[in-house]
């Protein structure tokens, strides 16, 4: 293929993908957009979760097993921590404290989070484009019975107990899109634009919250595709699934569609979907039914090749149904 | 003995002593007054490094054969962390982490250096009052051939080798003592002040820099009493020897005297010193010559009583001479 790709991206699924298309794609061909609704300061520290998660996985560096953090991560800053009776209910490894230490640091030196990035990313020897979403801060927050709850509050702390009743983006409003993700979506040699399997109300719909970047997408001439998170009914990883249900949808591919309606031209399903792609062409979007989970590197490299020949395909699609909407 | 002590001190030497003070007095008869004139801000964290090494030390968790820093201690986070390509001339051990972070995190929230040094020595079991000298910043500053040095610059990155001129205190005039300092200094049953075997210049110096602390010495009742860091001329560790060497004092028990004139009423040296002791009269000091090298703890708490039953023994004793300088 010839031209550039954006992928949209949160956090550990997503990077799986993100991780594919940077090994099949040239890296000055791919610009990944990570999600910053997660982000947070804790004990002074600047903590941006799914950029950390993609940097990781992009690097080989993630802990597979875990799902989270780095392989052969060590915890004795946490037991230290524990003893000193300070906060202790959000995990940091003894070497991932670099990553936070230093990019607190270059913020508080006048850096902007997309430079901080850039550097750190460069630093693991990443060659792809790695780019918050936004420079500002943009800070999502459920909303529960129990009152609004800032996002690593309900990720970590609760670990997504409380019943959502909706999820609001804090500074969404005053945001703008990163250099980056703006450069992006004004290339004229855009191919594809891919939504990575990633959590819809949590980790890609702060990335459309941005300002602009709805508009930007509609706008453009390439092919927009998505792979479901949901799989069987089931999310593959976190709270998707109980999520949707609480905000009254039955979890699944159908309910993908619809949350991203406006936005899609095509959507990538897992096998144990494939009846429902009937469904999805009746609401104007085309489907691949493919192996949509990824346990290897390889099935990492091999979706990422279907999605984007999958996307091109779609060129010149289904673009009026999304104009339209 | 009954009455408040009060006990100076800086790194290594100092907390030593200061350990083994902890040990024969009741907690509530001693204050600790630690140096922070090589505090810094490193990584946007804020490092108390005699503080720090004062509270290890007392708590029993302090690493003797490295000399700093915590036993059994990790590095993953300085390996992470130069991998980022970050500054990595100051080693910030896994464990030892957790003390500058939570310190910067209180400072932040608006605690005092005092508040959060209580704070934190409380959770790690300790009952002696632990005092910064200040809650003020003031920073040593080393003036060499090659330009005015911050201490821990001079200290660490540089390992004391450029040639000093002199030593200074940033930010020392417009300092006031801690409210624990001062309220030691004005206890009416001050029993006794050691100035423990720290380096007089870097460790000393700063404490006595703060604005009312010398005119204070000179105004209480209690003996005042040094113990000194120089044995056969040689510093027990640390640049204190090439230091007085470069500022052309001949390194020994008599320029320590000499550098501490008009605030002690006494001087315990080693008895590898003893031949001094006449000399020290000369100048108006009491002497005590004893085992002035702690390795064990129970060096440390022999030496503490010894030396707190010698600073007993001058009382009334030269204050005429301290008060005339």
């Amino acid at each position: 293929m010839s031209g550039h790709v954006i992928a949209f991206c949160g956090g550990v699924g997503g990077a799986k993908l993100a991780a594919g298309l940077a090994r099949v794609l040239p890296s000055e061909d791919l610009t990944i957009v990570v999600n910053t609704g997660d982000d947070f300061v804790h004990l002074g520290l600047h903590i941006s979760p799914d950029i950390d998660t993609v940097v990781y996985t992009l690097a080989g560096l993630s802990d597979r097993e875990r799902g989270w953090g780095l392989a052969r991560e060590t915890w004795n800053f946490m037991a230290s921590l524990r003893q000193l009776g300070a906060e202790a209910w959000f995990q940091l490894g003894d070497q991932d404290l670099a990553m936070h230490v230093e990019r607190t640091r270059r913020l508080a030196a006048g850096e902007t989070l997309s430079e901080v990035t850039a550097a750190l990313s460069a630093a693991l020897g990443l060659q792809a484009a790695i780019t918050p979403m936004s420079d500002d801060p943009v800070r999502t927050i459920v909303r529960t019975a129990a009152g609004d709850l800032a996002f690593q509050q309900y990720f970590v702390a609760e670990q997504c107990r409380p019943i959502a009743e909706g999820v609001r983006f804090a500074g969404a409003a005053e945001a703008s899109p990163s250099p980056g993700l703006r450069a992006a979506l004004g290339r004229s040699d855009l191919a594809a634009v891919i939504i990575c399997p990633s959590n819809p109300y949590l980790s890609i719909d702060p990335i459309l919250a941005v300002p602009g970047v709805r508009a930007a997408l509609k706008a453009v001439d390439a092919p927009i595709v998505a792979v479901s998170p949901i799989v069987g009914g089931r999310a593959l990883k976190g709270p998707a699934a109980k999520l949707m249900t609480e905000l009254g949808v039955t979890p699944g591919v159908a309910a993908v569609a619809e949350h991203y309606a406006g936005v899609l031209d095509g959507l990538v399903i897992d096998r144990a979907d494939a009846d429902a792609a009937p469904v999805l062409r009746g609401m104007g979007l085309q489907a691949l039914a493919t192996d949509a989970v990824m346990v290897s590197d390889d099935d990492r490299a091999r979706l990422a090749g279907e999605v984007l020949a999958f996307a091109l395909s779609l060129e010149g699609g289904s673009r009026l149904h999304r104009r339209a909407s």
